[in-house]
């Protein structure tokens, strides 16, 4: 699904869902991070045009994605805090290149491959989730990284020949998959 | 004018405004930087909940700017490009005291003076521009500014006493004008 070299099974939601405020806030964290990302690229990368508008407005939509899980922690009654990350997404860009434009492609990739994992755990949130508002909010959640899945990958292939870029993905995918199978079974959107 | 020591004369847009493909361009970093500005402040006082929301808004109505200014750029025939800055911003918080809750007082404090400045000089930007649609999207951001200006003192009012905002807010009211003065004339919002 979406360039991911592994799959999440239901029991993944089933397990999550039981601590839903801390998974909530967890998940705006996630929000938060994924605008910060895209945020840190506009400014790193000033020099690459291209990527100025599409990351801008990407940021602008996780932005919002934060404010709705604001609003839905609020109607819940709990607080949005301070609250320790999943590892997997530091370990995951651990194996960007450092050299350009090396650096840049790996991180648009990771960047994609985030969104995907987001995405794929969404649809299982949806499907599993306690009441019918859930689901149509994780549901809608979904599409938007899909589009964003998308969004990174096409910057990605502005940047480096098709062929690269597939072998890439391929090679950050699996790494992906065993940093996901690493990771503490904590209340995290990935973990 | 909002909080302002000091003010901007209408030479300040004539010398400007024959650079204004430079000026365009710095514009575009200048509401990319306020758009971060903002993001970081998200993630450094997570713990503080009343900013979050306000502070994610503000940064997608940045964002927003920088995207409209970059569509600018596109119609002039212009690049963005990195652009030496001003060192007006930061100049203007090397006051800002290194302790917590007067760190992020200073902090927001210094935002609100940096809109208020943009403001400012947005409206004499709109008074002079050499077309009517330029005049019309600097009255635009006028308002925006304006707003925001608003939204960080607001936020300060939350931390501290409004007697301690309005004796804090002068001091650095005073030092921004210095900042502002010492600042060399090159074509930017802030100089």
């Amino acid at each position: 699904m979406l360039s991911l070299a592994t799959s999440t099974g239901p029991e993944w939601a089933n397990r999550v869902l039981p601590d839903l405020g801390e998974l909530l806030v967890d998940h705006a964290h996630c929000e938060k991070k994924a605008a910060g990302m895209a945020v840190n690229l506009v400014f790193r990368y000033a020099q690459h045009a291209y990527l100025m508008e599409p990351l801008s407005r990407l940021a602008r939509e996780e932005l919002v994605h934060f404010e709705q899980v604001l609003g839905l922690l609020d109607l819940r009654g709990e607080r949005f805090r301070p609250l320790r990350p999943s590892p997997y997404a530091g370990r995951l860009r651990r194996v960007c290149r450092a050299h350009e434009p090396a650096r840049l492609l790996d991180t648009l990739l990771c960047c994609a491959l985030i969104e995907a994992r987001s995405c794929e755990r969404f649809g299982l949130l949806a499907d599993h989730a306690p009441d019918a508002a859930l689901a149509a909010f994780y549901g809608g959640l979904l599409a938007s990284e899909a589009r964003h899945h998308g969004v990174y990958l096409r910057l990605a292939r502005q940047l480096a020949a098709e062929g690269e870029v597939a072998a890439r993905l391929g090679e950050l995918a699996e790494h992906e998959g065993r940093v996901l199978a690493e990771t503490p079974p904590l209340p995290r959107m990935h973990a």
